[in-house]
Protein backbone atom coordinates (compact mmCIF):
# COMPACT_ATOMS: atom_id res chain seq x y z
CA UNK A 1 0.00 0.00 0.00
CA UNK A 2 1.63 3.35 -0.87
CA UNK A 3 1.04 6.49 0.84
CA UNK A 4 -0.06 10.06 -1.27
CA UNK A 5 0.13 11.77 0.99
CA UNK A 6 -0.60 12.52 5.03
CA UNK A 7 -2.12 15.99 6.70
CA UNK A 8 -2.61 17.40 9.74
CA UNK A 9 -6.04 17.50 10.00
CA UNK A 10 -8.26 18.51 13.69
CA UNK A 11 -5.22 16.61 15.54
CA UNK A 12 -5.74 13.60 13.55
CA UNK A 13 -4.36 12.42 10.06
CA UNK A 14 -6.38 13.14 6.38
CA UNK A 15 -4.42 10.63 4.70
CA UNK A 16 -4.78 9.61 0.75
CA UNK A 17 -3.63 5.73 -0.13
CA UNK A 18 -3.08 3.70 -3.16
CA UNK A 19 -3.12 -0.37 -3.19
CA UNK A 20 -3.29 -2.83 -5.84
CA UNK A 21 -6.71 -4.34 -5.75
CA UNK A 22 -7.38 -7.83 -6.74
CA UNK A 23 -11.60 -7.59 -6.88
CA UNK A 24 -11.00 -4.71 -9.50
CA UNK A 25 -7.60 -5.44 -11.34
CA UNK A 26 -7.10 -2.24 -10.75
CA UNK A 27 -4.54 0.18 -8.73
CA UNK A 28 -7.52 1.62 -6.50
CA UNK A 29 -7.15 5.13 -4.27
CA UNK A 30 -9.33 5.95 -1.28
CA UNK A 31 -8.83 8.81 1.64
CA UNK A 32 -8.73 7.50 5.42
CA UNK A 33 -8.75 10.21 8.23
CA UNK A 34 -7.60 9.02 11.53
CA UNK A 35 -8.79 10.69 15.02
CA UNK A 36 -5.77 11.22 17.21
CA UNK A 37 -7.55 8.36 19.36
CA UNK A 38 -5.79 6.11 16.41
CA UNK A 39 -2.44 6.57 18.05
CA UNK A 40 -3.52 4.62 21.37
CA UNK A 41 -5.65 2.15 20.05
CA UNK A 42 -8.36 0.90 17.22
CA UNK A 43 -10.80 3.23 16.84
CA UNK A 44 -14.75 2.80 15.41
CA UNK A 45 -14.86 3.17 11.69
CA UNK A 46 -17.73 5.37 9.48
CA UNK A 47 -17.50 4.12 5.81
CA UNK A 48 -18.54 7.00 3.44
CA UNK A 49 -19.60 6.09 0.10
CA UNK A 50 -19.48 9.10 -3.16
CA UNK A 51 -21.95 9.32 -5.82
CA UNK A 52 -22.46 9.22 -9.46
CA UNK A 53 -18.77 11.41 -11.14
CA UNK A 54 -16.81 11.15 -8.30
CA UNK A 55 -13.62 10.00 -6.51
CA UNK A 56 -12.32 9.40 -2.71
CA UNK A 57 -11.58 13.49 -2.75
CA UNK A 58 -14.93 14.82 -3.38
CA UNK A 59 -16.58 14.39 0.03
CA UNK A 60 -12.93 14.31 1.84
CA UNK A 61 -12.15 17.86 1.06
CA UNK A 62 -16.19 19.04 1.24
CA UNK A 63 -18.35 17.29 3.80
CA UNK A 64 -16.45 18.82 6.37
CA UNK A 65 -17.02 15.63 8.12
CA UNK A 66 -13.24 15.36 9.90
CA UNK A 67 -13.98 17.98 12.85
CA UNK A 68 -17.01 15.88 13.89
CA UNK A 69 -14.86 12.59 13.70
CA UNK A 70 -12.30 13.86 15.32
CA UNK A 71 -14.48 14.92 17.98
CA UNK A 72 -16.08 11.84 18.29
CA UNK A 73 -13.20 9.49 18.11
CA UNK A 74 -14.09 7.92 14.35
CA UNK A 75 -12.33 7.53 11.50
CA UNK A 76 -13.51 7.56 7.83
CA UNK A 77 -13.19 5.68 5.01
CA UNK A 78 -13.73 7.68 1.27
CA UNK A 79 -13.58 4.87 -0.77
CA UNK A 80 -13.04 5.41 -4.85
CA UNK A 81 -16.66 5.21 -6.77
CA UNK A 82 -14.97 2.43 -9.40
CA UNK A 83 -12.10 1.28 -11.17
CA UNK A 84 -10.24 3.85 -13.03
CA UNK A 85 -7.50 3.80 -16.03
CA UNK A 86 -6.67 3.53 -19.62
CA UNK A 87 -7.02 0.01 -19.67
CA UNK A 88 -10.72 0.29 -17.72
CA UNK A 89 -14.00 0.41 -19.64
CA UNK A 90 -15.72 3.89 -19.72
CA UNK A 91 -18.98 5.57 -21.15
CA UNK A 92 -19.18 9.08 -22.43
CA UNK A 93 -22.13 9.36 -20.17
CA UNK A 94 -21.64 10.78 -16.47
CA UNK A 95 -23.95 8.22 -14.89
CA UNK A 96 -22.35 4.43 -16.56
CA UNK A 97 -18.94 3.51 -16.42
CA UNK A 98 -15.96 4.65 -14.16
CA UNK A 99 -16.87 7.11 -11.50
CA UNK A 100 -20.34 5.43 -11.66
CA UNK A 101 -19.58 1.55 -10.39
CA UNK A 102 -22.97 1.67 -8.69
CA UNK A 103 -21.33 -0.41 -5.42
CA UNK A 104 -21.77 -3.97 -7.24
CA UNK A 105 -20.53 -6.40 -9.23
CA UNK A 106 -21.22 -6.69 -12.43
CA UNK A 107 -21.52 -9.81 -14.76
CA UNK A 108 -22.07 -8.34 -17.70
CA UNK A 109 -19.48 -7.57 -20.52
CA UNK A 110 -17.20 -5.09 -21.14
CA UNK A 111 -17.75 -4.56 -17.43
CA UNK A 112 -17.59 -7.80 -15.66
CA UNK A 113 -13.47 -7.89 -15.83
CA UNK A 114 -13.05 -4.54 -13.02
CA UNK A 115 -16.34 -3.48 -12.25
CA UNK A 116 -16.54 -5.36 -9.23
CA UNK A 117 -17.06 -2.35 -6.90
CA UNK A 118 -19.31 -4.89 -3.99
CA UNK A 119 -16.67 -7.26 -3.64
CA UNK A 120 -14.13 -4.34 -3.55
CA UNK A 121 -15.65 -2.58 -0.38
CA UNK A 122 -17.34 -5.23 1.55
CA UNK A 123 -14.41 -7.96 1.22
CA UNK A 124 -11.24 -6.79 -0.11
CA UNK A 125 -10.72 -2.56 1.20
CA UNK A 126 -12.07 -4.07 4.47
CA UNK A 127 -9.32 -6.35 5.04
CA UNK A 128 -6.72 -4.06 4.09
CA UNK A 129 -7.66 -1.38 6.31
CA UNK A 130 -8.03 -3.44 8.92
CA UNK A 131 -5.04 -5.22 8.88
CA UNK A 132 -2.76 -1.69 8.21
CA UNK A 133 -4.32 0.65 10.28
CA UNK A 134 -6.11 0.72 14.29
CA UNK A 135 -9.65 0.46 12.97
CA UNK A 136 -12.23 -2.11 14.88
CA UNK A 137 -13.70 -4.41 12.99
CA UNK A 138 -15.99 -4.60 15.88
CA UNK A 139 -17.45 -1.05 15.39
CA UNK A 140 -18.53 -0.22 11.92
CA UNK A 141 -21.09 2.41 10.82
CA UNK A 142 -21.55 3.06 6.75
CA UNK A 143 -23.11 6.71 5.35
CA UNK A 144 -23.06 7.66 1.91
CA UNK A 145 -24.57 10.43 -0.80
CA UNK A 146 -26.86 9.70 -4.14
CA UNK A 147 -25.60 6.86 -5.58
CA UNK A 148 -23.16 6.11 -2.20
CA UNK A 149 -26.67 6.58 0.08
CA UNK A 150 -27.82 3.74 -2.41
CA UNK A 151 -24.57 1.57 -1.82
CA UNK A 152 -24.72 2.09 1.92
CA UNK A 153 -28.14 1.07 2.40
CA UNK A 154 -27.88 -2.27 -0.03
CA UNK A 155 -24.05 -2.89 1.71
CA UNK A 156 -25.57 -2.32 5.33
CA UNK A 157 -28.56 -4.63 4.82
CA UNK A 158 -26.93 -7.42 3.07
CA UNK A 159 -24.38 -7.21 6.37
CA UNK A 160 -27.13 -7.22 9.07
CA UNK A 161 -23.98 -7.96 11.81
CA UNK A 162 -21.30 -5.34 10.66
CA UNK A 163 -22.50 -1.97 10.38
CA UNK A 164 -24.17 -0.60 14.00
CA UNK A 165 -25.99 1.99 12.03
CA UNK A 166 -26.44 3.03 8.03
CA UNK A 167 -27.43 6.62 6.99
CA UNK A 168 -27.47 8.57 3.44
CA UNK A 169 -27.90 11.92 2.37
CA UNK A 170 -30.21 11.92 -0.95
CA UNK A 171 -29.58 8.05 -1.77
CA UNK A 172 -31.44 6.99 -4.94
CA UNK A 173 -33.89 4.71 -2.82
CA UNK A 174 -35.17 2.80 -5.42
CA UNK A 175 -32.81 2.10 -8.55
CA UNK A 176 -34.99 -0.79 -9.81
CA UNK A 177 -37.76 1.71 -11.08
CA UNK A 178 -35.43 5.06 -11.95
CA UNK A 179 -33.58 6.10 -14.84
CA UNK A 180 -30.80 5.81 -12.17
CA UNK A 181 -30.89 2.40 -12.40
CA UNK A 182 -32.28 0.89 -14.76
CA UNK A 183 -29.77 1.66 -16.99
CA UNK A 184 -26.41 0.83 -15.07
CA UNK A 185 -28.39 -2.65 -13.98
CA UNK A 186 -28.65 -3.47 -17.28
CA UNK A 187 -25.60 -2.67 -18.63
CA UNK A 188 -23.82 -3.94 -15.40
CA UNK A 189 -26.35 -7.11 -14.50
CA UNK A 190 -28.18 -7.64 -17.46
CA UNK A 191 -32.13 -8.15 -18.14
CA UNK A 192 -32.32 -10.43 -15.27
CA UNK A 193 -34.61 -8.13 -12.55
CA UNK A 194 -33.78 -10.80 -9.92
CA UNK A 195 -29.79 -9.92 -9.95
CA UNK A 196 -31.24 -6.34 -9.76
CA UNK A 197 -33.52 -6.81 -6.70
CA UNK A 198 -30.67 -7.53 -4.29
CA UNK A 199 -29.59 -3.86 -5.24
CA UNK A 200 -32.54 -1.83 -4.16
CA UNK A 201 -32.76 -0.47 -1.56
CA UNK A 202 -36.32 -0.02 -1.20
CA UNK A 203 -36.96 -3.85 -2.20
CA UNK A 204 -33.98 -4.68 0.91
CA UNK A 205 -36.44 -2.56 3.12
CA UNK A 206 -39.29 -5.03 2.32
CA UNK A 207 -37.69 -8.06 2.42
CA UNK A 208 -35.71 -7.80 5.61
CA UNK A 209 -34.75 -4.43 6.53
CA UNK A 210 -31.98 -3.09 9.06
CA UNK A 211 -31.50 -4.45 12.47
CA UNK A 212 -30.31 -0.80 14.16
CA UNK A 213 -31.25 2.92 13.10
CA UNK A 214 -31.43 4.38 9.87
CA UNK A 215 -30.96 8.18 9.37
CA UNK A 216 -31.95 9.65 5.64
CA UNK A 217 -31.61 13.58 5.17
CA UNK A 218 -32.57 14.81 1.53
CA UNK A 219 -33.42 17.85 0.41
CA UNK A 220 -36.36 19.58 -0.85
CA UNK A 221 -35.65 21.42 -3.40
CA UNK A 222 -33.22 18.70 -4.73
CA UNK A 223 -33.42 18.65 -8.87
CA UNK A 224 -33.29 14.63 -8.96
CA UNK A 225 -35.56 14.16 -6.35
CA UNK A 226 -37.66 12.38 -9.56
CA UNK A 227 -34.87 10.21 -9.85
CA UNK A 228 -34.47 9.44 -6.40
CA UNK A 229 -37.29 7.76 -5.76
CA UNK A 230 -37.38 8.63 -1.76
CA UNK A 231 -41.30 8.24 -1.07
CA UNK A 232 -41.02 4.43 -2.12
CA UNK A 233 -38.19 3.91 0.20
CA UNK A 234 -40.14 6.11 3.11
CA UNK A 235 -43.18 3.44 2.47
CA UNK A 236 -41.27 0.63 2.81
CA UNK A 237 -39.55 1.85 5.88
CA UNK A 238 -43.05 2.88 7.46
CA UNK A 239 -44.59 -0.65 6.45
CA UNK A 240 -41.92 -2.75 7.87
CA UNK A 241 -41.86 -0.11 11.25
CA UNK A 242 -38.39 0.48 10.49
CA UNK A 243 -36.15 2.58 13.55
CA UNK A 244 -35.52 5.04 11.31
CA UNK A 245 -35.50 8.98 10.74
CA UNK A 246 -36.20 10.54 7.30
CA UNK A 247 -35.53 14.09 7.00
CA UNK A 248 -36.70 16.25 4.28
CA UNK A 249 -34.67 19.59 4.63
CA UNK A 250 -36.33 22.70 3.32
CA UNK A 251 -34.84 24.22 -0.06
CA UNK A 252 -31.66 21.89 0.30
CA UNK A 253 -30.78 20.56 -3.39
CA UNK A 254 -28.31 17.62 -4.06
CA UNK A 255 -24.96 19.43 -3.79
CA UNK A 256 -22.23 18.90 -0.88
CA UNK A 257 -23.98 22.30 0.36
CA UNK A 258 -26.46 20.31 1.90
CA UNK A 259 -24.46 17.74 2.18
CA UNK A 260 -22.17 19.45 4.93
CA UNK A 261 -25.27 20.73 6.11
CA UNK A 262 -26.05 17.93 7.72
CA UNK A 263 -22.54 16.04 8.31
CA UNK A 264 -22.55 17.09 11.82
CA UNK A 265 -26.10 15.33 12.37
CA UNK A 266 -24.84 12.19 10.79
CA UNK A 267 -21.38 11.74 12.31
CA UNK A 268 -23.35 12.29 16.02
CA UNK A 269 -26.16 9.46 14.55
CA UNK A 270 -23.28 6.95 14.22
CA UNK A 271 -21.36 7.56 17.04
CA UNK A 272 -24.41 7.14 19.49
CA UNK A 273 -24.68 3.55 17.53
CA UNK A 274 -21.43 3.01 18.03
CA UNK A 275 -20.29 3.78 21.47
CA UNK A 276 -22.77 6.49 23.37
CA UNK A 277 -22.29 9.96 21.61
CA UNK A 278 -19.09 12.51 23.37
CA UNK A 279 -20.71 15.62 24.80
CA UNK B 1 -24.04 41.23 -12.05
CA UNK B 2 -24.51 37.30 -13.31
CA UNK B 3 -25.68 34.46 -10.86
CA UNK B 4 -23.81 31.39 -11.88
CA UNK B 5 -25.33 29.37 -8.66
CA UNK B 6 -26.81 29.76 -5.33
CA UNK B 7 -27.18 26.76 -3.08
CA UNK B 8 -28.83 26.53 0.60
CA UNK B 9 -26.23 25.81 2.75
CA UNK B 10 -26.71 25.41 6.57
CA UNK B 11 -30.17 27.84 6.57
CA UNK B 12 -28.43 29.80 4.43
CA UNK B 13 -27.14 30.41 0.97
CA UNK B 14 -24.09 30.01 -0.71
CA UNK B 15 -23.88 32.03 -4.14
CA UNK B 16 -20.89 32.37 -7.07
CA UNK B 17 -21.79 35.45 -9.40
CA UNK B 18 -19.95 36.94 -11.63
CA UNK B 19 -19.42 40.42 -12.86
CA UNK B 20 -17.54 42.92 -14.96
CA UNK B 21 -14.30 44.52 -13.45
CA UNK B 22 -13.56 48.04 -14.44
CA UNK B 23 -10.38 47.49 -11.93
CA UNK B 24 -9.05 44.34 -14.07
CA UNK B 25 -10.37 45.25 -16.90
CA UNK B 26 -11.91 41.68 -16.85
CA UNK B 27 -14.99 39.45 -15.83
CA UNK B 28 -14.38 38.93 -11.94
CA UNK B 29 -15.96 35.44 -9.81
CA UNK B 30 -16.81 35.33 -6.39
CA UNK B 31 -18.08 33.46 -3.46
CA UNK B 32 -20.79 34.88 -1.37
CA UNK B 33 -21.87 33.06 1.69
CA UNK B 34 -25.35 34.88 3.49
CA UNK B 35 -26.28 33.35 6.62
CA UNK B 36 -30.12 33.07 7.05
CA UNK B 37 -30.13 36.41 9.15
CA UNK B 38 -29.77 38.45 6.04
CA UNK B 39 -33.19 37.77 4.74
CA UNK B 40 -34.27 40.05 7.30
CA UNK B 41 -31.37 42.84 7.10
CA UNK B 42 -27.69 43.99 6.92
CA UNK B 43 -25.19 41.27 8.50
CA UNK B 44 -21.64 41.08 9.24
CA UNK B 45 -18.82 40.52 6.60
CA UNK B 46 -15.96 38.82 7.22
CA UNK B 47 -13.40 38.29 3.75
CA UNK B 48 -11.34 35.75 3.08
CA UNK B 49 -8.30 36.15 0.56
CA UNK B 50 -7.03 33.19 -1.04
CA UNK B 51 -3.69 31.92 -1.66
CA UNK B 52 -1.35 31.11 -4.48
CA UNK B 53 -2.93 29.20 -7.62
CA UNK B 54 -6.73 29.53 -5.89
CA UNK B 55 -9.50 30.70 -7.27
CA UNK B 56 -12.55 31.73 -5.62
CA UNK B 57 -13.57 28.00 -4.69
CA UNK B 58 -10.78 26.57 -2.83
CA UNK B 59 -11.44 28.11 0.29
CA UNK B 60 -15.37 28.46 -0.30
CA UNK B 61 -15.79 24.61 -0.46
CA UNK B 62 -12.82 23.40 1.61
CA UNK B 63 -11.86 25.49 4.50
CA UNK B 64 -15.76 24.63 6.04
CA UNK B 65 -16.14 28.52 7.71
CA UNK B 66 -20.12 28.50 6.13
CA UNK B 67 -21.16 26.34 9.39
CA UNK B 68 -19.57 28.53 11.42
CA UNK B 69 -20.63 31.71 9.53
CA UNK B 70 -24.04 30.84 9.71
CA UNK B 71 -23.89 29.82 13.66
CA UNK B 72 -22.28 33.61 14.03
CA UNK B 73 -25.00 35.40 11.19
CA UNK B 74 -21.89 36.51 9.37
CA UNK B 75 -21.53 36.82 5.61
CA UNK B 76 -18.16 35.45 4.05
CA UNK B 77 -17.05 36.74 0.84
CA UNK B 78 -14.68 34.75 -1.37
CA UNK B 79 -12.96 36.62 -4.41
CA UNK B 80 -10.87 35.44 -6.62
CA UNK B 81 -6.63 35.96 -6.85
CA UNK B 82 -6.16 37.47 -9.58
CA UNK B 83 -8.00 38.53 -12.98
CA UNK B 84 -8.19 35.40 -15.77
CA UNK B 85 -8.21 34.58 -19.11
CA UNK B 86 -7.07 34.04 -22.59
CA UNK B 87 -6.09 38.20 -22.74
CA UNK B 88 -4.34 38.12 -19.83
CA UNK B 89 -0.56 37.92 -19.04
CA UNK B 90 0.21 34.72 -17.39
CA UNK B 91 3.49 32.91 -16.39
CA UNK B 92 4.35 29.66 -16.53
CA UNK B 93 5.59 29.74 -12.61
CA UNK B 94 2.65 29.02 -10.50
CA UNK B 95 3.44 31.90 -8.37
CA UNK B 96 3.61 34.74 -10.64
CA UNK B 97 0.70 36.16 -13.16
CA UNK B 98 -3.02 34.38 -13.36
CA UNK B 99 -3.54 32.76 -9.65
CA UNK B 100 -1.46 34.98 -7.94
CA UNK B 101 -2.40 38.70 -7.89
CA UNK B 102 -0.66 39.59 -4.83
CA UNK B 103 -2.94 42.19 -3.67
CA UNK B 104 -1.43 45.01 -5.30
CA UNK B 105 -1.64 47.15 -7.92
CA UNK B 106 0.64 46.39 -10.80
CA UNK B 107 2.96 49.06 -12.07
CA UNK B 108 5.02 47.31 -14.57
CA UNK B 109 4.42 45.83 -18.18
CA UNK B 110 2.57 43.57 -19.28
CA UNK B 111 1.34 43.39 -15.76
CA UNK B 112 -0.08 46.87 -14.92
CA UNK B 113 -2.97 46.72 -17.73
CA UNK B 114 -5.09 43.95 -15.51
CA UNK B 115 -3.29 42.91 -12.10
CA UNK B 116 -4.92 45.87 -10.31
CA UNK B 117 -5.98 43.15 -7.22
CA UNK B 118 -5.79 46.24 -4.90
CA UNK B 119 -8.09 48.51 -6.26
CA UNK B 120 -10.42 45.68 -7.23
CA UNK B 121 -10.81 44.26 -3.71
CA UNK B 122 -10.21 46.95 -1.53
CA UNK B 123 -12.71 49.52 -3.87
CA UNK B 124 -14.92 48.25 -6.54
CA UNK B 125 -15.83 44.29 -5.16
CA UNK B 126 -16.76 46.25 -1.74
CA UNK B 127 -18.98 48.72 -3.83
CA UNK B 128 -20.23 46.11 -6.01
CA UNK B 129 -21.22 43.97 -2.67
CA UNK B 130 -22.59 46.79 -0.78
CA UNK B 131 -25.22 47.51 -3.21
CA UNK B 132 -26.32 44.44 -4.43
CA UNK B 133 -26.24 42.36 -1.49
CA UNK B 134 -27.79 42.81 2.68
CA UNK B 135 -24.44 43.05 3.82
CA UNK B 136 -23.24 45.81 6.42
CA UNK B 137 -20.80 48.10 5.51
CA UNK B 138 -19.87 49.20 9.22
CA UNK B 139 -18.74 45.75 10.62
CA UNK B 140 -16.38 44.17 8.27
CA UNK B 141 -13.46 41.97 9.38
CA UNK B 142 -10.96 40.22 6.82
CA UNK B 143 -8.88 36.87 6.98
CA UNK B 144 -6.93 34.69 4.10
CA UNK B 145 -4.37 32.04 3.50
CA UNK B 146 -0.67 32.28 2.45
CA UNK B 147 -0.38 35.07 0.44
CA UNK B 148 -4.27 35.99 0.84
CA UNK B 149 -3.28 35.78 4.76
CA UNK B 150 -0.59 38.84 3.37
CA UNK B 151 -3.31 40.24 1.78
CA UNK B 152 -5.53 40.34 4.59
CA UNK B 153 -2.84 41.66 7.06
CA UNK B 154 -1.82 44.64 4.37
CA UNK B 155 -5.39 45.56 3.10
CA UNK B 156 -6.53 45.76 7.11
CA UNK B 157 -3.72 47.69 8.32
CA UNK B 158 -4.00 50.25 5.17
CA UNK B 159 -7.59 50.23 6.22
CA UNK B 160 -7.39 50.98 9.95
CA UNK B 161 -11.19 52.18 10.07
CA UNK B 162 -12.69 49.42 8.20
CA UNK B 163 -12.20 45.89 9.45
CA UNK B 164 -12.83 45.42 13.21
CA UNK B 165 -10.49 42.34 13.06
CA UNK B 166 -7.97 40.80 10.87
CA UNK B 167 -6.50 37.38 11.42
CA UNK B 168 -4.56 34.95 8.61
CA UNK B 169 -3.84 31.07 8.12
CA UNK B 170 -0.04 30.63 7.59
CA UNK B 171 0.36 34.31 6.06
CA UNK B 172 3.28 35.32 4.02
CA UNK B 173 4.32 37.84 6.40
CA UNK B 174 7.36 39.41 5.15
CA UNK B 175 7.63 38.97 1.74
CA UNK B 176 10.03 41.70 0.90
CA UNK B 177 12.82 39.39 2.08
CA UNK B 178 11.21 36.32 0.77
CA UNK B 179 10.96 33.94 -2.38
CA UNK B 180 7.51 34.73 -2.47
CA UNK B 181 7.44 38.24 -2.70
CA UNK B 182 10.56 39.56 -4.52
CA UNK B 183 10.09 37.95 -7.24
CA UNK B 184 6.73 39.17 -7.14
CA UNK B 185 7.10 42.58 -6.33
CA UNK B 186 9.92 42.95 -8.52
CA UNK B 187 7.60 41.75 -11.72
CA UNK B 188 4.68 43.81 -10.69
CA UNK B 189 6.23 47.14 -8.94
CA UNK B 190 9.68 47.01 -10.12
CA UNK B 191 12.87 47.93 -8.35
CA UNK B 192 12.00 50.58 -6.34
CA UNK B 193 11.53 49.15 -2.86
CA UNK B 194 9.68 51.91 -1.40
CA UNK B 195 6.56 50.55 -3.38
CA UNK B 196 6.99 47.24 -1.64
CA UNK B 197 7.42 48.85 1.64
CA UNK B 198 3.24 49.19 1.52
CA UNK B 199 2.90 45.64 0.78
CA UNK B 200 4.65 43.83 3.10
CA UNK B 201 3.35 42.97 6.99
CA UNK B 202 5.91 43.30 8.68
CA UNK B 203 6.99 46.52 7.68
CA UNK B 204 3.92 48.21 8.55
CA UNK B 205 3.62 46.37 11.56
CA UNK B 206 6.42 48.07 12.07
CA UNK B 207 4.89 51.55 11.21
CA UNK B 208 1.58 51.65 12.01
CA UNK B 209 0.16 48.23 13.24
CA UNK B 210 -3.79 47.85 13.58
CA UNK B 211 -6.37 48.99 16.00
CA UNK B 212 -8.20 46.01 16.44
CA UNK B 213 -7.19 42.41 17.71
CA UNK B 214 -4.81 40.00 14.99
CA UNK B 215 -5.25 36.35 15.37
CA UNK B 216 -2.14 34.06 13.65
CA UNK B 217 -2.38 30.37 12.98
CA UNK B 218 0.75 28.79 11.47
CA UNK B 219 1.40 25.25 11.41
CA UNK B 220 4.75 24.41 12.67
CA UNK B 221 5.18 21.85 9.74
CA UNK B 222 4.54 23.73 7.16
CA UNK B 223 6.62 22.71 4.34
CA UNK B 224 7.11 26.53 3.26
CA UNK B 225 7.74 27.82 6.82
CA UNK B 226 11.03 29.47 5.48
CA UNK B 227 9.11 31.32 3.16
CA UNK B 228 6.33 32.66 5.49
CA UNK B 229 9.40 34.49 7.52
CA UNK B 230 6.64 34.42 10.43
CA UNK B 231 9.18 35.33 12.57
CA UNK B 232 9.72 39.05 11.73
CA UNK B 233 5.81 39.97 11.81
CA UNK B 234 6.00 37.72 15.35
CA UNK B 235 9.44 40.12 16.83
CA UNK B 236 7.34 42.89 14.44
CA UNK B 237 3.78 42.47 16.67
CA UNK B 238 5.65 41.89 19.84
CA UNK B 239 8.05 44.97 19.47
CA UNK B 240 4.32 47.39 18.95
CA UNK B 241 2.76 45.86 21.54
CA UNK B 242 0.17 45.07 19.19
CA UNK B 243 -2.98 43.23 20.56
CA UNK B 244 -2.51 40.21 18.59
CA UNK B 245 -2.17 36.23 19.57
CA UNK B 246 0.15 34.22 17.18
CA UNK B 247 -0.31 30.28 17.31
CA UNK B 248 2.12 27.80 16.06
CA UNK B 249 0.13 24.82 15.72
CA UNK B 250 2.21 21.06 16.23
CA UNK B 251 2.23 19.09 13.40
CA UNK B 252 0.00 21.23 10.96
CA UNK B 253 1.25 21.87 6.94
CA UNK B 254 0.13 24.45 4.50
CA UNK B 255 -2.79 22.68 3.66
CA UNK B 256 -6.43 23.46 3.56
CA UNK B 257 -6.72 20.22 6.72
CA UNK B 258 -4.49 23.17 8.27
CA UNK B 259 -7.20 26.15 7.37
CA UNK B 260 -10.31 23.76 8.38
CA UNK B 261 -8.56 22.85 11.66
CA UNK B 262 -9.01 26.23 12.73
CA UNK B 263 -11.46 28.02 10.93
CA UNK B 264 -14.06 27.81 14.09
CA UNK B 265 -11.57 29.90 15.96
CA UNK B 266 -11.04 32.17 13.39
CA UNK B 267 -14.58 32.82 12.72
CA UNK B 268 -15.53 33.25 16.16
CA UNK B 269 -12.70 35.36 16.67
CA UNK B 270 -14.05 37.39 13.95
CA UNK B 271 -17.96 37.44 15.61
CA UNK B 272 -16.18 38.84 18.74
CA UNK B 273 -14.85 41.93 17.63
CA UNK B 274 -17.77 42.17 15.47
CA UNK B 275 -20.69 42.58 17.83
CA UNK B 276 -20.00 39.93 20.70
CA UNK B 277 -19.69 36.29 20.40
CA UNK B 278 -23.26 34.00 20.01
CA UNK B 279 -23.13 31.38 22.66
Amino acid sequence: METISENRCFDGTQGVYRHASEATGTDMTFGLFLPAEAEDGPVPVLWYLSGLTCTHANAMEKAGAQQWAAEQGIALVFPDTSPRGAGVPDDPAYDLGQGAGFYLNAVQDPWAEHFQMWSYITEELPQALFHRFALDEERQAITGHSMGGHGALTIAMHHPDRFASVSAFAPICNPMESDWGQKQFTAYLGSNTALWEAHDASVLMRERGFAGPILIDTGTADQFGDLLRTEVLAEAMAARRQHATLRLQPGYDHSYWFVSSFMEDHVTFHAEALYGVRT
